[in-house]
Protein backbone atom coordinates (compact mmCIF):
# COMPACT_ATOMS: atom_id res chain seq x y z
CA UNK A 1 0.00 0.00 0.00
CA UNK A 2 1.44 3.54 -1.03
CA UNK A 3 1.23 6.01 1.46
CA UNK A 4 -0.45 9.36 0.16
CA UNK A 5 1.13 12.15 1.68
CA UNK A 6 -1.27 15.78 1.22
CA UNK A 7 0.23 19.23 0.88
CA UNK A 8 4.33 18.15 0.19
CA UNK A 9 4.82 21.73 -0.21
CA UNK A 10 4.50 23.16 2.85
CA UNK A 11 6.86 23.00 5.70
CA UNK A 12 5.53 20.37 8.24
CA UNK A 13 5.02 18.01 5.67
CA UNK A 14 8.17 17.88 4.72
CA UNK A 15 8.76 16.64 7.92
CA UNK A 16 6.75 13.65 6.66
CA UNK A 17 8.39 13.32 3.51
CA UNK A 18 12.08 13.27 5.05
CA UNK A 19 10.92 10.64 7.68
CA UNK A 20 9.30 8.67 4.94
CA UNK A 21 12.60 8.63 2.78
CA UNK A 22 15.13 7.67 5.59
CA UNK A 23 12.40 5.16 6.35
CA UNK A 24 12.21 3.90 2.69
CA UNK A 25 8.78 3.67 2.51
CA UNK A 26 7.17 4.00 -0.71
CA UNK A 27 4.41 7.58 -1.22
CA UNK A 28 2.85 9.58 -3.36
CA UNK A 29 1.93 12.73 -3.11
CA UNK A 30 -1.57 15.08 -3.33
CA UNK A 31 -1.18 18.87 -3.64
CA UNK A 32 -2.77 21.19 -1.26
CA UNK A 33 -3.18 24.53 -2.33
CA UNK A 34 -3.54 26.68 0.83
CA UNK A 35 -3.70 30.09 -0.29
CA UNK A 36 -6.78 28.66 -2.64
CA UNK A 37 -8.38 26.94 0.99
CA UNK A 38 -8.39 23.18 -0.64
CA UNK A 39 -7.93 22.71 3.04
CA UNK A 40 -10.93 24.08 3.88
CA UNK A 41 -13.20 22.20 1.94
CA UNK A 42 -15.74 20.16 2.87
CA UNK A 43 -14.13 16.82 1.54
CA UNK A 44 -10.83 17.86 3.49
CA UNK A 45 -12.29 18.68 6.82
CA UNK A 46 -14.01 14.96 6.80
CA UNK A 47 -10.05 13.58 7.06
CA UNK A 48 -8.70 16.69 8.98
CA UNK A 49 -11.06 18.79 10.97
CA UNK A 50 -8.68 20.83 12.01
CA UNK A 51 -8.01 22.12 8.09
CA UNK A 52 -4.21 21.51 8.53
CA UNK A 53 -1.67 19.70 6.60
CA UNK A 54 -0.29 17.22 6.85
CA UNK A 55 -2.50 14.16 6.34
CA UNK A 56 -1.83 10.78 5.76
CA UNK A 57 -3.76 7.87 3.93
CA UNK A 58 -2.05 4.71 4.20
CA UNK A 59 -4.78 2.24 3.04
CA UNK A 60 -8.13 2.89 5.30
CA UNK A 61 -5.70 4.51 8.06
CA UNK A 62 -5.45 8.07 8.41
CA UNK A 63 -3.43 10.01 10.39
CA UNK A 64 -2.50 13.47 11.06
CA UNK A 65 -0.08 16.09 12.44
CA UNK A 66 3.43 15.86 11.17
CA UNK A 67 4.96 14.31 14.54
CA UNK A 68 2.53 11.78 15.13
CA UNK A 69 2.86 10.77 11.60
CA UNK A 70 6.46 10.39 12.08
CA UNK A 71 6.25 8.38 15.09
CA UNK A 72 4.14 6.29 13.73
CA UNK A 73 6.34 5.51 10.91
CA UNK A 74 9.80 5.19 13.17
CA UNK A 75 8.13 2.98 15.58
CA UNK A 76 6.08 0.76 12.87
CA UNK A 77 9.18 0.10 10.21
CA UNK A 78 11.97 0.23 13.45
CA UNK A 79 14.25 -1.73 11.86
CA UNK A 80 14.30 -0.51 8.13
CA UNK A 81 16.34 2.16 6.67
CA UNK A 82 17.59 4.75 9.21
CA UNK A 83 16.12 3.77 12.65
CA UNK A 84 14.99 7.47 14.13
CA UNK A 85 14.58 6.48 17.18
CA UNK A 86 17.36 5.41 19.30
CA UNK A 87 18.60 1.95 20.37
CA UNK A 88 17.16 1.83 23.77
CA UNK A 89 13.67 3.08 25.54
CA UNK A 90 16.17 5.75 26.85
CA UNK A 91 17.57 6.96 23.94
CA UNK A 92 13.86 6.94 22.55
CA UNK A 93 12.90 9.43 25.76
CA UNK A 94 15.43 11.67 24.88
CA UNK A 95 14.24 11.47 21.23
CA UNK A 96 10.79 12.39 22.55
CA UNK A 97 12.10 15.06 24.65
CA UNK A 98 13.80 17.16 22.14
CA UNK A 99 11.14 17.00 19.70
CA UNK A 100 9.22 18.26 22.66
CA UNK A 101 11.58 21.26 22.64
CA UNK A 102 11.64 21.67 18.58
CA UNK A 103 7.84 21.65 18.60
CA UNK A 104 7.26 23.97 22.07
CA UNK A 105 10.79 26.02 22.02
CA UNK A 106 11.69 26.36 18.93
CA UNK A 107 8.80 25.77 16.48
CA UNK A 108 6.78 28.66 17.92
CA UNK A 109 8.53 31.51 17.26
CA UNK A 110 10.38 30.25 14.28
CA UNK A 111 7.19 29.24 12.90
CA UNK A 112 5.45 33.44 13.76
CA UNK A 113 8.87 34.68 12.36
CA UNK A 114 8.47 32.94 8.81
CA UNK A 115 5.04 34.10 8.52
CA UNK A 116 5.87 37.98 9.54
CA UNK A 117 9.20 38.02 7.26
CA UNK A 118 8.19 35.75 4.54
CA UNK A 119 4.56 35.55 4.30
CA UNK A 120 2.91 38.92 5.18
CA UNK A 121 4.91 41.10 2.63
CA UNK A 122 3.87 38.37 0.10
CA UNK A 123 0.50 38.87 1.16
CA UNK A 124 0.33 42.84 1.72
CA UNK A 125 0.26 42.16 5.24
CA UNK A 126 1.78 44.68 8.04
CA UNK A 127 4.65 42.91 9.19
CA UNK A 128 5.66 44.18 12.94
CA UNK A 129 9.51 44.79 13.60
CA UNK A 130 9.40 44.57 17.02
CA UNK A 131 7.62 41.33 16.82
CA UNK A 132 10.21 39.87 14.44
CA UNK A 133 13.11 41.06 16.82
CA UNK A 134 11.37 39.30 19.68
CA UNK A 135 10.64 36.06 17.85
CA UNK A 136 14.45 36.29 16.19
CA UNK A 137 16.28 36.33 19.91
CA UNK A 138 13.66 33.85 21.32
CA UNK A 139 15.17 31.64 18.30
CA UNK A 140 18.91 32.53 19.30
CA UNK A 141 18.20 32.10 22.90
CA UNK A 142 17.17 28.25 22.08
CA UNK A 143 20.19 27.61 19.84
CA UNK A 144 22.48 28.91 22.56
CA UNK A 145 21.03 26.23 24.56
CA UNK A 146 20.94 23.54 21.44
CA UNK A 147 24.73 24.76 20.93
CA UNK A 148 25.74 23.79 24.32
CA UNK A 149 23.86 20.40 24.04
CA UNK A 150 25.70 19.98 20.66
CA UNK A 151 29.18 20.54 21.90
CA UNK A 152 28.75 17.23 23.94
CA UNK A 153 27.10 14.91 21.46
CA UNK A 154 26.74 15.15 17.63
CA UNK A 155 22.81 15.21 17.61
CA UNK A 156 20.27 16.37 19.82
CA UNK A 157 19.54 13.39 21.15
CA UNK A 158 22.53 11.41 21.46
CA UNK A 159 25.51 10.50 19.10
CA UNK A 160 22.29 9.25 16.53
CA UNK A 161 20.51 11.02 13.87
CA UNK A 162 16.39 10.98 15.36
CA UNK A 163 13.23 12.07 14.75
CA UNK A 164 14.19 15.17 17.01
CA UNK A 165 16.86 16.52 14.12
CA UNK A 166 14.90 15.88 11.36
CA UNK A 167 11.80 17.58 12.84
CA UNK A 168 14.15 20.73 12.46
CA UNK A 169 14.91 20.67 8.58
CA UNK A 170 12.00 22.26 7.12
CA UNK A 171 12.05 25.79 9.32
CA UNK A 172 15.58 26.11 9.86
CA UNK A 173 15.29 25.88 5.83
CA UNK A 174 12.83 28.90 5.77
CA UNK A 175 15.14 30.52 8.27
CA UNK A 176 18.65 29.95 6.14
CA UNK A 177 17.18 30.58 2.64
CA UNK A 178 13.66 32.37 2.31
CA UNK A 179 14.27 34.15 5.65
CA UNK A 180 18.15 35.09 4.69
CA UNK A 181 18.60 34.72 8.32
CA UNK A 182 21.87 32.48 8.01
CA UNK A 183 23.56 34.38 10.46
CA UNK A 184 21.78 33.23 13.42
CA UNK A 185 23.10 29.23 12.31
CA UNK A 186 26.53 30.85 11.32
CA UNK A 187 26.78 32.58 14.74
CA UNK A 188 27.07 29.22 16.77
CA UNK A 189 30.00 26.65 15.88
CA UNK A 190 27.98 23.61 17.24
CA UNK A 191 24.73 24.18 15.87
CA UNK A 192 26.43 25.56 12.01
CA UNK A 193 28.37 21.91 12.30
CA UNK A 194 25.35 19.92 12.94
CA UNK A 195 22.64 22.10 10.61
CA UNK A 196 25.78 20.85 7.50
CA UNK A 197 25.40 17.33 8.30
CA UNK A 198 21.72 17.56 8.86
CA UNK A 199 20.63 19.46 5.69
CA UNK A 200 23.02 17.34 3.66
CA UNK A 201 21.18 13.86 4.37
CA UNK A 202 20.20 12.73 0.27
CA UNK A 203 16.79 12.46 2.09
CA UNK A 204 16.65 15.99 2.69
CA UNK A 205 18.27 17.04 -0.65
CA UNK A 206 15.59 14.56 -2.15
CA UNK A 207 12.67 16.34 -0.52
CA UNK A 208 13.89 20.13 -1.86
CA UNK A 209 14.59 18.21 -5.47
CA UNK A 210 11.23 16.74 -5.42
CA UNK A 211 9.03 19.21 -3.52
CA UNK A 212 9.53 22.83 -3.61
CA UNK A 213 8.45 25.59 -0.87
CA UNK A 214 5.49 27.19 -2.21
CA UNK A 215 7.37 30.95 -1.49
CA UNK B 1 14.85 3.81 42.01
CA UNK B 2 12.28 6.00 43.17
CA UNK B 3 11.21 8.83 40.87
CA UNK B 4 11.79 12.39 41.79
CA UNK B 5 9.28 14.78 40.14
CA UNK B 6 9.95 18.80 39.91
CA UNK B 7 7.50 21.26 40.49
CA UNK B 8 4.25 18.92 41.83
CA UNK B 9 2.09 22.27 41.78
CA UNK B 10 2.18 23.10 38.44
CA UNK B 11 -0.11 22.24 35.65
CA UNK B 12 2.28 20.48 33.69
CA UNK B 13 4.40 18.49 35.90
CA UNK B 14 0.24 17.41 37.04
CA UNK B 15 0.75 15.42 33.67
CA UNK B 16 3.47 12.88 34.70
CA UNK B 17 2.05 12.54 38.17
CA UNK B 18 -1.02 11.15 36.99
CA UNK B 19 0.47 9.10 34.67
CA UNK B 20 3.35 7.84 37.17
CA UNK B 21 0.26 6.60 39.40
CA UNK B 22 -1.71 5.25 36.49
CA UNK B 23 1.48 3.19 35.87
CA UNK B 24 1.86 2.28 39.55
CA UNK B 25 5.34 3.76 39.49
CA UNK B 26 6.67 5.03 43.37
CA UNK B 27 7.67 8.59 42.72
CA UNK B 28 8.37 11.45 45.33
CA UNK B 29 8.35 15.03 44.72
CA UNK B 30 11.30 18.15 45.03
CA UNK B 31 8.72 21.43 45.20
CA UNK B 32 9.81 24.57 42.66
CA UNK B 33 8.78 27.53 43.62
CA UNK B 34 9.07 29.53 39.81
CA UNK B 35 7.29 32.79 41.67
CA UNK B 36 10.86 33.14 43.81
CA UNK B 37 12.85 31.61 40.30
CA UNK B 38 13.88 28.46 42.00
CA UNK B 39 13.41 27.45 38.20
CA UNK B 40 16.15 29.93 37.39
CA UNK B 41 18.87 28.86 39.71
CA UNK B 42 21.96 27.39 38.34
CA UNK B 43 22.02 24.14 39.78
CA UNK B 44 18.35 23.51 38.01
CA UNK B 45 19.44 25.27 34.38
CA UNK B 46 21.97 22.65 34.76
CA UNK B 47 19.35 19.96 34.84
CA UNK B 48 16.89 21.76 32.59
CA UNK B 49 18.40 24.22 30.81
CA UNK B 50 14.98 25.69 29.19
CA UNK B 51 14.17 26.42 32.93
CA UNK B 52 10.98 24.88 33.08
CA UNK B 53 8.82 22.14 34.63
CA UNK B 54 8.64 19.27 34.92
CA UNK B 55 11.95 17.66 35.31
CA UNK B 56 12.12 14.60 36.25
CA UNK B 57 15.17 12.38 38.05
CA UNK B 58 15.10 8.31 38.09
CA UNK B 59 18.50 7.14 39.22
CA UNK B 60 21.09 9.10 36.77
CA UNK B 61 18.56 9.19 33.83
CA UNK B 62 17.37 12.81 33.64
CA UNK B 63 13.91 13.99 30.96
CA UNK B 64 12.23 17.04 30.25
CA UNK B 65 8.87 18.11 28.45
CA UNK B 66 6.13 16.74 30.00
CA UNK B 67 4.62 14.90 27.33
CA UNK B 68 8.30 13.05 26.17
CA UNK B 69 7.89 12.14 30.52
CA UNK B 70 4.32 10.43 29.67
CA UNK B 71 5.17 8.73 26.51
CA UNK B 72 8.82 7.33 28.19
CA UNK B 73 6.89 6.10 31.55
CA UNK B 74 3.85 4.55 28.97
CA UNK B 75 6.18 3.12 26.68
CA UNK B 76 8.77 1.70 29.60
CA UNK B 77 5.97 -0.09 31.89
CA UNK B 78 3.90 -0.93 29.00
CA UNK B 79 2.35 -3.71 30.83
CA UNK B 80 2.39 -2.04 34.37
CA UNK B 81 -0.80 -0.39 35.65
CA UNK B 82 -3.22 1.14 32.56
CA UNK B 83 -2.25 0.27 29.48
CA UNK B 84 -2.20 3.79 28.14
CA UNK B 85 -0.57 3.65 24.68
CA UNK B 86 -3.14 1.31 22.87
CA UNK B 87 -2.42 -2.15 21.67
CA UNK B 88 -1.81 -1.97 18.23
CA UNK B 89 1.02 0.36 16.76
CA UNK B 90 -2.42 2.11 15.01
CA UNK B 91 -3.85 2.81 18.34
CA UNK B 92 -0.39 4.29 19.13
CA UNK B 93 -0.55 6.58 16.23
CA UNK B 94 -3.66 8.06 16.89
CA UNK B 95 -2.61 8.36 20.66
CA UNK B 96 0.32 10.56 19.32
CA UNK B 97 -2.40 12.52 16.65
CA UNK B 98 -4.36 13.72 19.73
CA UNK B 99 -1.65 13.99 21.88
CA UNK B 100 0.19 16.49 18.91
CA UNK B 101 -3.86 18.42 18.85
CA UNK B 102 -3.71 18.27 22.50
CA UNK B 103 -0.15 20.33 22.37
CA UNK B 104 -0.35 22.27 19.26
CA UNK B 105 -4.28 23.25 19.56
CA UNK B 106 -5.91 22.88 22.75
CA UNK B 107 -2.63 23.49 24.61
CA UNK B 108 -2.09 26.81 23.13
CA UNK B 109 -4.96 29.23 23.95
CA UNK B 110 -6.16 27.60 27.05
CA UNK B 111 -2.34 28.16 28.38
CA UNK B 112 -2.94 31.45 27.58
CA UNK B 113 -6.03 32.00 29.17
CA UNK B 114 -4.82 30.62 32.50
CA UNK B 115 -2.44 33.25 32.27
CA UNK B 116 -4.51 36.36 31.45
CA UNK B 117 -7.67 35.03 33.42
CA UNK B 118 -5.84 33.22 36.58
CA UNK B 119 -1.92 34.77 36.98
CA UNK B 120 -2.16 38.49 35.20
CA UNK B 121 -5.01 39.78 38.23
CA UNK B 122 -2.71 37.81 40.64
CA UNK B 123 0.08 39.49 40.01
CA UNK B 124 -1.21 42.77 39.18
CA UNK B 125 -0.59 42.85 35.42
CA UNK B 126 -3.47 43.91 32.76
CA UNK B 127 -5.37 41.59 31.23
CA UNK B 128 -6.55 42.30 27.72
CA UNK B 129 -10.63 41.46 27.47
CA UNK B 130 -10.01 41.13 23.84
CA UNK B 131 -7.58 38.66 23.86
CA UNK B 132 -9.58 36.52 26.54
CA UNK B 133 -12.42 36.80 24.29
CA UNK B 134 -10.25 35.37 21.21
CA UNK B 135 -8.71 32.38 22.92
CA UNK B 136 -12.13 31.41 24.72
CA UNK B 137 -13.38 31.22 21.34
CA UNK B 138 -10.22 29.17 19.52
CA UNK B 139 -10.34 26.48 22.67
CA UNK B 140 -14.25 26.50 21.92
CA UNK B 141 -13.82 25.45 18.23
CA UNK B 142 -10.77 22.73 19.21
CA UNK B 143 -13.94 21.63 21.74
CA UNK B 144 -16.43 21.71 18.83
CA UNK B 145 -13.91 19.31 16.81
CA UNK B 146 -13.86 17.00 20.26
CA UNK B 147 -17.68 17.18 20.49
CA UNK B 148 -17.73 15.47 17.01
CA UNK B 149 -15.11 12.85 17.62
CA UNK B 150 -16.37 11.93 21.44
CA UNK B 151 -19.62 10.72 19.84
CA UNK B 152 -18.10 8.47 17.32
CA UNK B 153 -15.65 6.83 20.33
CA UNK B 154 -15.28 7.04 24.14
CA UNK B 155 -11.84 8.65 24.60
CA UNK B 156 -10.19 11.05 22.16
CA UNK B 157 -7.75 7.95 20.37
CA UNK B 158 -10.32 5.57 20.00
CA UNK B 159 -12.55 3.38 22.85
CA UNK B 160 -9.36 3.32 25.53
CA UNK B 161 -7.96 5.75 27.71
CA UNK B 162 -4.79 6.69 27.00
CA UNK B 163 -1.97 9.67 27.26
CA UNK B 164 -4.13 11.77 25.05
CA UNK B 165 -6.82 12.18 27.30
CA UNK B 166 -4.75 12.45 30.35
CA UNK B 167 -2.61 15.06 28.84
CA UNK B 168 -5.99 17.23 28.91
CA UNK B 169 -6.61 17.01 32.82
CA UNK B 170 -4.47 20.05 34.46
CA UNK B 171 -5.58 22.88 32.42
CA UNK B 172 -9.33 21.59 31.58
CA UNK B 173 -9.11 21.81 35.20
CA UNK B 174 -8.30 25.14 35.38
CA UNK B 175 -10.86 25.96 33.17
CA UNK B 176 -13.41 24.66 35.25
CA UNK B 177 -12.62 25.38 38.39
CA UNK B 178 -10.02 28.15 39.00
CA UNK B 179 -11.35 30.07 35.80
CA UNK B 180 -14.32 29.93 36.08
CA UNK B 181 -15.57 28.72 32.73
CA UNK B 182 -17.08 25.21 33.33
CA UNK B 183 -20.02 26.13 30.61
CA UNK B 184 -17.05 25.72 27.94
CA UNK B 185 -17.59 22.09 28.89
CA UNK B 186 -21.16 21.31 29.92
CA UNK B 187 -22.07 23.00 27.02
CA UNK B 188 -21.13 20.23 24.67
CA UNK B 189 -22.85 16.91 25.81
CA UNK B 190 -20.00 14.35 24.70
CA UNK B 191 -17.08 16.58 26.13
CA UNK B 192 -19.24 16.88 29.11
CA UNK B 193 -19.64 12.91 29.62
CA UNK B 194 -15.79 12.59 28.66
CA UNK B 195 -14.96 14.90 31.35
CA UNK B 196 -16.91 13.81 33.71
CA UNK B 197 -15.43 10.32 33.09
CA UNK B 198 -11.60 10.97 33.08
CA UNK B 199 -11.70 13.68 35.93
CA UNK B 200 -12.81 11.32 38.35
CA UNK B 201 -9.99 8.27 37.74
CA UNK B 202 -9.10 7.68 40.83
CA UNK B 203 -5.18 8.83 39.81
CA UNK B 204 -6.45 12.34 38.95
CA UNK B 205 -8.15 12.78 42.42
CA UNK B 206 -5.22 11.65 44.13
CA UNK B 207 -2.75 14.22 42.04
CA UNK B 208 -5.39 16.86 43.45
CA UNK B 209 -5.52 15.69 47.09
CA UNK B 210 -1.92 15.17 47.00
CA UNK B 211 -0.91 18.62 45.18
CA UNK B 212 -2.32 21.87 45.37
CA UNK B 213 -1.87 24.08 42.46
CA UNK B 214 -0.22 27.43 43.08
CA UNK B 215 -3.92 29.22 42.57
Amino acid sequence: MVVKVYGPAYGCPKRVLVCLIEKEIEFETVPIDLSRGDNKHPEFLKLQPFGEVPLVQDGDYTLYESRAIIRYYAEKFKSQGTDLLGQTIEDRGLVEQWLEVEANNFHRPIYDLVIDVVYAPIKGLPSDPKLIQENEEKVGKVLDIYEERLSKSKYLAGDFFSLADLSHLPFIHYMVNQMGKEYIIRNRKHVSAWWDDISNRPSWKKVLQLYKYPV
